[in-house]
């Protein structure tokens, strides 16, 4: 079982085309004329997912129902590994005056370089508070990702973040009882690491929001008894995929590398998904033909999956992100699914257009791990 | 209102074409393009269901609410009528040694003939327990359903089955607080049946699985407020039909004598479900060409069905049954509605690739009902 995820695949139509109906896709519209086609929609007609709830869904889970915070977020972005104790949360530098008036919530953008030198002098002068361990990330400009670890700690905490310039910087404050403790441990690190900064105006305070801990989620082999396994660049795909407890391959930069990583453990495991990141790049920065040429380059590594001879493949998106729209949208996805066990529907494109009318129809992404393992033949029957 | 459920009617190409695509069948085709066409999943996608929920879906009952469990269709299934109170179950006669470890769990698949003389010495020996009668049905070589009719049995009890060859035999264990006066029941019954049993080595002892009562369900008298009855030459589908409160007419063994029942009642329903078996058994031996010709032979009738001028006639399938899988599957099943209301959607072929492209598109079969009885003018308005 072969799920090949193109980020950021569905697009707009740009004078009468979308990026895939502008695309020479010679080796996709090949395998559509010889699959089931149709379009997904990532969570509900109208929603524009982030890519933690699209890819949720399309690894089976109700995105509804588990839910990635902010904070976990960044930090499997930033590549940082999580387990179930451990309190991630996302933060700016900031300038605060004298009465703590936020004056400045990005610390007039401090480069990242002087980021990462702040986040070293704050990690070397604080690496504990109350028995709780504590490590600052840096990442880009003024922003950066704090693990707090230890037992016990809680994420129903509100924000400590006023989220506007002009207003006092205040604490997180505890939602229920039990997050007291950690709200507590949370305000002591912020005000230890103001005194810190005393010396390095603008960036004199931080502020902190969207603190999480990865969702309770049973991994695939619970759920689906996979052998599951991911081939990803970006570390962000890479962390999602380790939450629901599949595999990450080491693989390069490429997605020449990501086949050639593909075909290396084909045998190994029993289902993998396969992330290419570069149309939703190309996609934010409204670069339409950007997006074309990397839908165009990745078309031209199918042939090779195919002769790895999966049992099931499915081609699709996580989400949209059209080039008219320079982000993520709710636009739903062609989709495509190849095996021995299909009626082939006659859809010789692999576009929007042209995969609306396959069989499959239009239907939530949640719904794909389900036909995915019905075609592999791994469902029994339900009732008798 | 006339439900036509082809059994097994969905299938899957073999050089090219579906059973439906590779048959001469110009009634239904002819119909099709007089009605409105399209595909439904019986349960969901991937999901291949037995055909117990993928009838209460046709007949207007969510499937995942309302369960039949084993032991209930096995029972259903050789035609036994069941009341709220009984309690069903499946069983193996089976061969234990001395301290009693279970050495087959077929009994070296005794003949047919071997089990009905069985049943019948501990029918004899056996016929009731503790207030509550039981009577035993035998089945095809090894198996059979015993029914246990008394007050307050339950149903929530674990097999009295290890399922596995080399492990003890076990009795059936409560579930609940409630279900422990039935387990006591059971075990008491299994202890006495194996006394009884020790003659008939190796079936000296037997195995339960699957202790069901039927679901507490609303008739469609109830439901929909219909005076249905069903037409079908097999037990299990009989009984189906009486679980909802259909009238069960009495029939020949072939289409043609169905077909003539529906004439002889046509006037004392307003509901008909018609069952035709034949192309799922063909289905199920992976006979393409047998399959391909008993729907043929369903086309045929068709003319006959029409005379009577139903308000609404359906044509579907309960589930797909390809004869490439040689079992029921996953597959979406091809459905045509024709009455007076509808707009015909200009499909001339009833085939799995032609319905596709009707006006109903992609549905879940629980809808049929509802649009089978909007098109009957049945329904009321939703709302002011």
């Amino acid at each position: 079982l072969v799920m090949v995820v193109i980020d950021g695949i569905g697009g707009l139509p740009i004078r009468g085309k979308t990026e895939l109906g502008a695309a020479k896709i010679p080796n996709l519209d090949r395998l559509a004329s010889k699959s089931i086609c149709g379009l997904i929609d990532p969570i509900s007609f109208g929603i524009t997912p982030g890519s933690g709830p699209s890819h949720l869904a399309l690894f089976g889970y109700d995105p509804l129902q588990y839910e990635i915070g902010r904070g976990v977020m960044e930090a499997l972005g930033i590549g940082l590994k999580l387990t179930k104790d451990d309190l991630a949360v996302r933060g700016n530098f900031a300038t605060i005056d004298k009465e703590g008036i936020i004056i400045d919530r990005r610390a007039g953008r401090i480069s990242t370089r002087k980021n990462q030198e702040i986040c070293q002098v704050l990690q070397n002068e604080i690496k504990e508070f109350e028995g709780i361990r504590i490590s600052i990330h840096p990442g880009k400009e003024h922003r950066f990702v704090i693990l707090f670890q230890g037992k016990e700690l809680k994420d129903d905490l509100t924000d400590a973040d006023p989220q506007k310039d002009g207003l006092k910087a205040k604490g997180a404050e505890a939602i229920s009882q039990e997050a007291r403790r950690t709200a507590e441990i949370v305000n002591g690190y912020i005000r230890r690491s103001t005194e810190v900064l005393k010396p390095f105006y603008p960036a004199n305070t931080i502020l902190l929001r969207g603190f999480s801990k990865i969702p309770n989620i049973p991994t695939m082999a619970d759920r689906f008894k996979l052998r599951p396994a991911a081939i990803a660049t970006y570390p962000m795909y890479r962390g999602l995929a380790r939450l629901v407890g599949m595999e990450i391959l080491e693989t390069g930069e490429t997605i020449q590398e990501e086949v050639a990583t593909l075909k290396k453990y084909f045998d190994q495991y029993d289902f993998f998904y396969l992330h290419f990141k570069k149309p939703d790049m190309a996609g934010e920065d409204g670069d339409f033909k950007a997006k074309v040429k990397t839908i165009e380059e990745i078309d031209r590594i199918f042939p090779s999956i195919l002769k790895l001879k999966p049992d099931v493949l499915v081609i699709t998106g996580d989400h949209a992100t059209p080039s008219l729209l320079k982000s993520h949208s709710w636009h739903p996805n062609p989709i495509l699914l190849y095996s021995k066990y299909i009626r082939p529907d006659c859809i010789r494109r692999f576009t929007e257009k042209h995969c609306q009318k396959g069989e499959l129809g239009r239907f939530p992404a949640v719904d794909v791990m389900p036909l995915m393992l019905a075609n592999g033949l791994k469902l029994k029957k339900f009732g008798a």
